[in-house]
């Protein structure tokens, strides 16, 4: 399934007790469509108020049904925050999370004085002067094969250890109406790796830190040296990339 | 004052008993930075779910003081839906909704098979085929000079009997990411008149009239020959012209 929703309203993708969560409506949605307990594992466990364009996820059903049927079925089951963009059939192989080999993040800076109405879940809102050239130099030290623990937290909901070196394939800042974007490309992220990197961009266009500095905290491979996660508001998972996506029959 | 605001939350731009105003709370943050009771008169009464980039109001106050700085505290007092983008002395005969030259309306039609989550406040979804060539040629029948009584509402709360004549200078059709947008500008509007012209500019796009009805249903004078209105959501007041804007000193 290809996915798009914003996050503002739910805990993030992933269920948890006494909160409403995207994981949760789209598993009761299909229960009840497919007469049968659904599990549904996505490419990315977003946060609270973490957005996506192009969420992935995949779940394996004994009920043979039009693709098309069941997405209809779906959007007419969920709320219109979340909407259901794709299914496709897939080999039995095939794990959203697993077989996932590119990811692309998208975080929204809004550098207009006054905010706009408008972007206030869809972006953060910086109200001091950024050094865009520092802005700049910091994105290009994490480009590249690095090992990321200073920039991860763990996560609550017993993941396994995850392997803490990462690919970095481009970090971009690309201009849009009153403000940047900044692109994250890479093979995989770090529970909220892309905020915390966020957070040290930021320190740096500030001027508050050395672009100098990012290079020592990766080394130190420590949580407590890398600073403040920036806001989940800004954040989009954007595309998730396959070798084999599962194509339309 | 210039203003923008998302109108999701709110009863509209006018004070109303037992509901939110964006009109009463600027009037209540005025009042409490000035400590004198404060009327704001807006160009524009957008209702219930319509939204402004480009709102005008202006009010009275006995007390001098710094527009920057009651700009500043007003964006300190109000929800982050609603932003003061400028503030600027007038002279008394300034009159936001009596001095409008001008004004600029657009109504935003999604017309991707899957509506998109993030414009769900903001657009209108069109969930069937619109024939675009004959949207143009019914757009084109509004605009000039047009008695639209046909194609206005009666305003509840007692505004004085308008002229129904009005100056349709431009309505365009223009093609933007998952949809277009239908950019009115005229001399002036009457209460929902957009929002009808909407409604069945959607009527003939979609084959259930012809366009040659306008021109009767402009001559009949009577809103019940007009159909529906197009719903609040897609509708923005993008920017209101005056003879002499208030400059900053």
């Amino acid at each position: 399934m290809l996915i798009a929703y914003e996050g503002t309203n739910y805990c993030g993708w992933q269920v948890q007790p006494n909160a409403i969560s995207i994981q949760k409506l789209i598993e009761d949605a299909l229960s009840v469509i497919l007469r049968e307990e659904v599990n549904v594992v996505a490419a990315g466990r977003t946060d609270a108020g973490v957005h996506a364009l192009g969420q992935v996820a995949h779940f394996r059903s004994i009920t043979e049904t039009d693709p098309y049927k069941i997405q209809h079925s779906l959007n007419g089951l969920l709320p219109l925050d979340i909407r259901i963009l794709e299914i496709t059939p897939a080999s039995p192989t095939f794990h959203a999370l697993r077989c996932a080999k590119t990811k692309i993040y998208t975080y929204h800076l809004n550098l207009s004085r006054i905010p706009d109405p408008f972007r206030r879940f869809f972006s953060l809102h910086v109200p001091y002067k950024l050094d865009l050239s520092l802005l700049e130099k910091a994105a290009g030290c994490f480009v590249g094969t690095h090992d990321f623990t200073s920039f991860a937290n763990e996560a609550h909901l017993g993941s396994a250890a995850k392997n803490p070196v990462k690919t970095i394939y481009s970090l971009e800042i690309i201009p849009e109406k009153g403000g940047v974007r900044l692109e994250f490309k890479g093979n995989g992220f770090l529970y909220k790796m892309v905020r915390n990197i966020v957070g040290i961009l930021l320190d740096v266009a500030k001027g508050k830190r050395h672009p100098d500095e990012i290079q020592q905290i990766l080394n130190q491979k420590n949580r407590r040296y890398a600073g403040m996660a920036a806001p989940s508001q800004g954040l989009f998972l954007m595309h998730v990339g396959y070798e084999e996506y599962p194509k339309s029959v």
